[in-house]
């Protein structure tokens, strides 16, 4: 199984350093603080075990996070996700929880740094941009930023894991549509055309887009982590063990002429970044370390945006086809899945006997069935009644739930194969008690706001941020609203967040053919229950019109639907959506569950 | 009357002055260059006769326009509005046009700027930020920016007409429902927290508001072209001609006490700023001229919105009950205009007796009835057939054309009453032909935009970028859409143009209660006809939920709208607005309008 419902928050175990450790050894390296973030040099959503320096200090297990060290304070900056988690997970006697809402970092150190003081950063963890922001409040506090040359936290750590070494695979032409030259050659024509002689390629998921190459050292995204360095001849500098790069490999990436790729020991990057003296060199000051930077010293730095994001953004005809393909299976899955829920819910009336890690491990298991499946591309959200309502809500043995007649149940989960990665929410009701009118009123303002989205069509130039309303107003017209982004990028067997376009207030990057973009709108009532509905869907044009084609393919509860609230375009798109699932899915189907679909999908 | 209809592209005969003048007098002041705005020191929408320096100098008599003069090039930079006129108006044999969409002033300064050039500009006309822009520019091609202490135009103008000094009037408690003194304390109560000493107030409608004073310098807008500084203390020095400021105003805006007004010579100006020397100040970079940051060269600069232009925004009560009086007083006229339109147009069969200049003058005659007319808020733009596409469609004696059988006629005007500014547009169908299906599909769409961001319910915190694409979304499902914003701020017996808010892509203050903004969605089919339906309405609130009030009262041409196209609540919304507007008109009308009102609101 790729999920594991070990209980987060009891995880204070994990925690192997102490912080009077940490400030002895910062002492000695004449340092009065120290940052620990829990990014690591990728920067990604997910670390591999040997960089939780973080976790390994604090014992916080969170995705997201920061803990700044001083010589009496410490603290640990936490999202509004990890509040009630993380005073469980660490000594509170020894750090100070800080929600991010109240107050950021440079707002902390403003207050907490004394003048003259040298606060130590491993520029490695640290993107340019962020460094530039701490660096500010720092220096406006009178104290220095102070690189260090080796991160303390490394020299103190005893039985480190050791760092993921994954064999890299090829993700085949027949998938990508595009060869790792050609696309090394195309990017390389746009740095040419904007007079840059090279660029860092400092994100795991950049490298796989560019050469093609997937591998599996991170849970959920099959990255390969590693960096490079692109050339405006279309070299391609990858700083990785020879060792992981099989020869199939090898000839797939093209590994001679002008615009080769150079397999380069990673421990000799900051020579190769050297070498650039001199050269005019773009990098993406909110992707690469701020290491990168410094060893770019004597080169002309020029900011711009990652090359490769926007074109791994927009999917070939190979990947959309990739998607489709990867969507019905997933959709196989969903039904079999919803059918079996269904079943099991019904069949014993006020005592139901599924759980919420029941439920996802069924999924897993039906999306293991077919052989298909690489890895979940997040874990499952598995949440009834009030557990439905926490947004990022992971179901661990703490706290598991029987899910019971009349529930709402939320199930946001989502796979990798090959061919394309999924991403879907469904919210339904468990048994055959009718549902609360509120709760029917809301779920079909939800479905409006994400048919508007599904359905709209708009001009070439038109960024998420114009887009999302229409998702909102349904809610909004009742007073109410979601507290996250309606829809974000998805990839093509990689991240299933990936930017950089998005649904959201802040979405101003135009959409293009090819984007995969999510469509969740929801609504969540603390304590109570949640309802989200997510599909997930792909920009194409008409002449100089965009619309969306929708991916995902799965019904939506019909009982908690109110077709007197639904207009009638609203109603057509509901029925056809029904009907294309149908008919897509039954052939694949049993018979109980294609009939169970049958129902499911009937007119409203 | 207000409007008036000489044909402004054959105005060459205004130009007065020649660039080769102008070259022999930089070359006196030592200058190669210099640039020449169609703004004043003011940076209004309007510009008294005395400060038309562009046009004295190029005949170009538009509302927006910027010339550069260098030695052997000189070019006069337009937007897409007067990309037509422009080239009738000057002489283009020393003056190349340039579209602001192709080329902007800085690409151009970049390319024909030699190194070593001495480029003069007069600070008073300029704001901070637009001289910033320029000066990067200048100095990025090697030359030099230098500020000059008169303007050379100045000198060389013959004959200048005097600077307007029209007498100030103030505008009542009864209709500003906040005092003069109140708006400086609770102004001076913000900088005292922000720890700003003082703050100059440059724009004319910002003092308008402070002071609650109005007069009559300029078109449109009843201002009084005049600086001031606002200081923490609440004392506010208004530099202006004494003798302009009658004794009532003095009463009203309060001149004893530590939060007086003190009236101040316009020439002491410059002094009146240097005696800030040392004091922390805070100016609008979008709104001061540079000239003020010249003069406040010993003073801490701290840059941020003018403090009058959030509270201006957000009417209060009085001015609320002001502008639904002024718009039941206008929608009487309007009533009055189009069943005056419809008897006229109908009456005669093909050959129509009316022409987009009768149209115009009809419109102003029956708003000033009843004599509360101050002034229109802006040129009656009245364009019949092809003519409605011109979105800024001005008619004059040359453009002027007969109203004819089955074309669609478009009305944009508004009037300046005491208790309110109205900007109200109408398209309606002339004669009694049916009108085209593609006229009636594009209508209803127009009118479905409307209608969306008329019902639109809203958090607090919403922008109106975030609102915007609710009034394009019918368009764009039909892949057509409107090349201007949806909505713009509008004063309380002030400008029709007033920020900080705006309903379209860039519109990123958040909507609060009060706020006043047009709601006006169209399509154009250059060539053909011209759709716009714009009302003004008002933001309200209901605990955390913002709507919409409607202000406007004139019917919907329903000759125009294809009922089966509109959803069962549009349906809703419009036949409640048509019902409102014959409830709250129809007591005003005589016989036959009330007739005709009747009529034109049946339900749909």
């Amino acid at each position: 199984m790729y999920q594991d419902f070990t209980d987060s928050a009891a995880g204070a175990n994990d925690q192997q350093g102490d912080i009077a450790a940490l400030r002895r050894k910062l002492k000695a390296m004449r340092l009065d603080g120290f940052f620990v973030p829990r990014e690591d040099a990728f920067q990604g959503e997910y670390v591999p075990a040997a960089n939780e320096r973080l976790k390994w200090l604090t014992g916080f297990s969170g995705s997201a996070g920061l803990a700044i060290i001083l010589p009496r304070q410490a603290a640990l900056f936490v999202d509004g996700r990890y509040i009630l988690q993380a005073p469980q997970q660490v000594d509170t006697r020894t750090l100070d929880i800080v929600a991010t809402a109240t107050s950021d970092a440079a707002q902390w150190l403003a207050t907490h740094v004394k003048p003259k003081q040298r606060i130590g950063l491993d520029p490695h963890l640290h993107t340019h941009s962020a460094v530039m922001r701490l660096r500010h409040a720092i220096e406006a506090a009178g104290a220095k930023l102070i690189f260090v040359g080796r991160n303390p936290i490394d020299a103190l750590w005893k039985n480190r894991p050791a760092a993921p070494q994954t064999q890299v695979i090829t993700q085949p032409l027949r998938l990508t549509g595009r060869s790792a030259l050609a696309k090394r050659t195309a990017l390389a024509r746009d740095l040419r055309r904007d007079k840059i002689d090279a660029t860092p390629i400092s994100k795991p998921e950049n490298i796989a887009w560019l050469l093609n190459i997937r591998a599996d050292d991170v849970p959920h995204t099959p990255f390969a982590l590693s960096f490079g360095v692109l050339h405006k001849s279309g070299k391609f500098d990858w700083y990785i063990e020879a060792a992981r790069v099989p020869q199939n490999v090898r000839r797939a990436i093209n590994m001679v002429g002008a615009a080769r790729v150079q397999l380069c020991a990673p421990h000799t990057l900051a020579q190769g970044l050297a070498a650039l003296h001199g050269k005019r060199v773009c990098l993406d000051p909110m992707a690469t370390p701020a290491w990168f930077v410094q060893n770019l010293r004597r080169s002309e730095i020029v900011l711009g945006d990652d090359p490769c994001a926007l074109p791994k953004a927009c999917k070939t005809k190979a990947e959309i086809n990739g998607a489709v393909a990867a969507h019905e299976r997933d959709g196989v899955a969903l039904c079999q899945f919803f059918c079996w829920l269904e079943k099991e819910t019904k069949k014993t009336g006020q005592k139901v006997n599924v759980s919420e890690i029941d439920a996802a491990q069924k999924i897993e298991a039906l999306r293991a069935r077919d052989g298909h499946l690489r890895d979940l591309s997040f874990d499952s959200i598995s949440g009834t009644g009030a557990h439905g309502a926490i947004v990022h809500y992971r179901v661990t043995h703490a706290s598991n739930q029987k899910l019971r007649n009349g529930d709402i149940y939320l199930l946001d989960s989502g796979a990798q194969y090959a061919d394309g990665t999924t991403d879907v929410t469904r919210t339904v009701l468990i048994g055959k008690r009718a549902p609360p009118r509120e709760v029917v009123d809301n779920f079909t303002r939800v479905l409006r706001g994400h048919i508007a989205l599904a359905r709209v069509r708009f001009p070439v130039g038109t960024s998420g941020a114009q887009l999302d309303a229409l998702a909102r107003a349904p809610l909004w017209e009742a007073g109410l609203d979601f507290a996250h982004g309606t829809g974000h990028g998805v990839g093509s067997y990689l991240s299933v967040h990936e930017g950089p376009q998005r649904i959201s207030r802040g979405g101003d990057v135009p959409l293009r053919p090819g984007m995969i973009v999510s469509n969740e709108p929801g609504f969540y009532k603390a304590g109570r229950y949640g309802i989200r509905i997510e599909n997930l869907q792909y920009v194409s044009r008409e002449t100089n019109t965009l619309y969306f084609e929708t991916l995902t393919l799965a019904p939506i509860d019909r009982r908690l639907i109110d077709a007197k609230m639904l207009t009638t375009p609203e109603r057509d798109w509901l029925n056809a959506y029904h009907a294309r699932v149908y008919r897509t899915l039954s052939s694949a189907l049993d018979a109980p569950t294609r009939q169970w679909l049958k129902r499911a999908c009937a007119k409203i």
